[in-house]
């Protein structure tokens, strides 16, 4: 049996051209004599279509793509996901289902017994789980349908009662047919690929697992759909970060004996590729070419003007440079020499008339003050009204330069610096921003050196430097990275040898500056927790704060 | 048996507050010879306490406040509500629980069994379902313990397979105990009490049910916490919004023949006490005490102006009218009415020099172009930027001024009017923003009646109305909520009579404007579907766009 893996980057509720895209793959398929092509989880409406399930005329419109897909599977059979409806009365009223079409009919529905709502899932919001175990007859062989979660539960920390394989067993399958919305994140592929084995391991059976690929606004897809033999060796790999798509002989994949070989990429160019695709599909599925930065001379908006110039195209970004009187004259040179090294267009727009024209406009009410965070943040505010007024002007989006070490202790202006379509860095460390301008410079000088090497300063007041108010960011990171992503509590980090006093300060930023990062961009995900979606806090609690 | 009703207003992860709290009705009730005291759903740590339930610390915390509160009930039984850890191996980590104390000690743990996972709730993010069915002995009579939801699975629509009063009842309890952590809405009280009947119609039990109180951000709970007898007489009805304990005798509230009469308030006064208390906590719970707000004139402002004033005292809160070139006299002299009639202090801070500074400094890059949204931005984002100055300045909580109508379909300046700590009418229509400016005027005026009538105008370009560029309130505002609150598609609008092509243009309004919504600030939450929390949404979706 050929079965062909179709790995598609959808766009949430274009229905047209996710028809569109599943239509040619068929036709694809057909051409190469395939007698099955798989698609992915919730394929006809994209994933995560949230809240839009809830209306009655987006899942009509999901079953007339599935209708209209079905009259086409003729001489080919095809596994496609996609919402259906419960029809009992009770329960929820929705399931997440994988359509098994053939003859130019729907001939089977499987539901997804396993809904993940943790982290940036909510699928128990929407959907009831499966309580029916069939498989598919095909050509002789039985496939046993399953839905990316409904493989995970196995190993040590089981997050479910039961095994939806270990039901579908029962009716001794030939092949487990995965299809998948697993996202991105930079220890993704290691433990999905870690997890299928497993289920190899346990149940004996090739698998072939599809996945989506492509980001829908923070949520980044990395493909790497495959099919793997009972023996547990990959015998084919799609790629990452690209549509791609494959086939595979079912009898034939049994005789490979090792898996294919791929290299193993680093931690940071696997962030690297995910940010370039991220920012890329997020203009393109908003139907916007054009980006706009703030460039500062910092380490930040010059990584940041990489990363969009790969992405987008050199000539569809504009690096506009805000100097103030405490700008430092090597930071507008390491900001023009970035600009000119990528043949990014920049222009120069000083501040200081605007900020004057404040400062006269506040006398009255700011007379006998000293100068303070007030006038730092007007600042800072001043080059978000310059960069939002180019924006509308011209109809770029924004880019926000922030990164992760800054939004979690609230080193940012609100409405300032915070500002922006999309934050391209705001899952990404100060110390990974370093790592990953080394890596951009890999071959050649595309980063000033100088600004990978200098001391980081906001330049908001004289010789200020972020080690004036901030943990060296090597202590900073890792304390961050320990509560955030690990979720150790105050006692944890200081038995693990982090100074007490380090730790409160840095728990109670984070904690209190929740309100700040209420209001931010989306931030592309590339870590297993991110803010946003995926880290739900609230605003007025008073812990550890 | 005599039974403490406590409605307290919690505090999320202030355990010492909680706790005093919880210690000082228990001696209270003490005092007043109850036998039993009931809190409400998650006391101990406030609800929803979201992902800080990942933190082993934050729920040690929560065992440590069970402890020492069991120690203090001698002589006097308790009911608790807490996240309890789930020992077995398979299953989420956690459990929302009730605590059953007495004589010191803990006396059983009872599991909430329906987690609500729709709107603003997560509970089958943290919490795995109770599968074991037990009442309490206490003092001759058999206890039957649910927590919130657990009750709600009664009637025509039913979310779960099955209700845990159905299992209680084979032990043949004597009286339902609900502990709840059920939010406001303007139909809540109502529907609420329809459950709670429902309830008592199946099974022939008394009731009683301990609610929240008191805001937590965006979550306004509403308290009305109750004890029914087993006729359906409401014998006990705790106070609204506001903190509140009572006593009832289990055997006296039998005897009692009809339902306690209470007014049943207006939609419109049950929405302005529940602003006037989400404002108040949020600067409360936050430990600020002054807010600011820019005054327009218009009727948004002034709303806002007159909750802030109720809310936190007209000495705490600061008035700044911002006109600019194109702001009318009647404005600024309605604003200045308005201030006055507060008696909230005012300053007039023109916009127009630092606007001009924009002008001058955007000048070489905007050459040829047309004064358009951009130049339009600049005005309302100078406001923004003093409004913040004089926040960061001063230590005032910024509040925002837009109405659920205008953030539905993106009518107003990211950056700019969109700005502040909290939005106060984010949740309330332009329609009910009126409705709400002549209830406050109800027995004098108070916001100038020109403010009322006058045609809505952002006063951005010369002689803008609202009406420009939107249909007429009265069919906005009917066609946002038969799309936002009843999830409605563009065929069902048009089938109900709406004019196709401004079905079209509001539903493509309210989607493309998502992004804008991303970054505005918690909206006060009084109607079954705000923005926010119980509304997600994918930003680069293209679903009726």
């Amino acid at each position: 049996m050929k079965i062909a893996l179709a790995q598609i980057n959808y766009h949430i509720g274009n229905f047209e051209s996710n028809e569109t895209k599943i239509l040619n793959a068929i036709n694809k398929a057909k051409n190469e004599q395939a007698d099955l092509i798989v698609f992915a989880e919730l394929a006809v409406s994209g994933y995560p279509p949230r809240d839009f399930l809830e209306f009655d005329d987006f899942i009509n419109k999901c079953y007339y793509s599935i209708s209209r897909i079905a009259k086409e599977c003729v001489g080919i059979a095809a596994i496609i996901g996609s919402p259906t409806r419960n029809p009992e009365q009770k329960g929820k009223d929705l399931f997440n289902s994988a359509f098994f079409v053939s003859e130019g009919k729907i001939k089977s529905i499987h539901h997804k017994t396993l809904l993940p709502n943790y982290d940036i899932f909510d699928e128990y919001r929407y959907f009831e789980p499966n309580s029916v175990f069939e498989v598919i007859g095909f050509k002789g062989k039985k496939l046993a349908i399953t839905i990316c979660e409904d493989l995970w539960n196995i190993g040590d920390d089981l997050l479910y009662r039961s095994n939806p394989m270990d039901e579908l067993m029962k009716h001794q399958p030939d092949v487990m047919i995965n299809i998948a919305a697993s996202p991105f994140d930079y220890n993704a592929e290691e433990r999905r690929k870690r997890i299928l084995l497993q289920n190899i391991e346990k149940y004996k059976l090739p698998l072939i697992y599809v996945n989506h690929v492509g980001a829908q606004t923070e949520l980044l897809f990395d493909g790497g759909s495959m099919a793997i033999n009972s023996s547990g060796q990959i015998s084919k790999e799609l790629n990452y970060f690209e549509e791609d798509f494959g086939i595979i002989d079912l009898g034939e994949i049994e005789k490979i004996k090792t898996s294919i070989k791929t290299e193993k990429p680093s931690k940071i160019s696997l962030i690297h590729d995910a940010l370039v695709m991220g920012i890329n599909n997020y203009f393109g599925k908003l139907g916007f070419t054009k980006a706009i930065l703030g460039l500062s001379g910092g380490i930040d908006s010059a990584l940041t003007l990489a990363l969009a110039a790969k992405a987008l195209g050199s000539e569809n970004v504009r690096a506009i440079l805000l100097p103030s009187q405490f700008s430092s004259d090597h930071s507008i040179k390491d900001a023009e020499d970035l600009a000119k090294n990528l043949g990014v267009p920049y222009d120069i727009i000083p501040i200081e008339e605007p900020y004057k024209s404040f400062e006269k406009t506040l006398k009255p009410l700011f007379e006998g003050t000293e100068f303070n965070i007030a006038e730092e943040n007007i600042q800072a505010r001043t080059r978000g009204l310059i960069l939002m007024a180019l924006s509308n002007k011209f109809g770029y989006i924004l880019l926000n330069t922030s990164n992760k070490s800054e939004s979690a202790v609230g080193y940012g202006t609100l409405y300032g610096d915070m500002n922006g379509g999309l934050s391209v860095l705001g899952d990404v460390y100060k110390m990974e921003v370093f790592e990953m301008s080394r890596y951009i410079n890999r071959d050649e000088e595309i980063i000033p050196w100088n600004t990978i090497t200098k001391p980081p300063s906001a330049e908001l007041r004289p010789n200020q430097k972020d080690s004036d108010s901030l943990p060296d960011y090597e202590i900073l990171d890792e304390i961050l990275f320990q509560y955030i992503e690990k979720r150790k509590g105050p006692n944890e980090l200081i038995q693990m040898g982090f100074a007490a006093d380090v730790v409160h300060r840095i728990l109670k930023l984070v904690n209190t500056n929740e309100y700040k990062r209420y209001q931010t961009p989306p931030m592309l995900r590339v870590s297993p927790k991110a803010f946003g979606m995926g880290r739900r806090m609230p605003i007025v609690a008073r812990y550890l704060t």
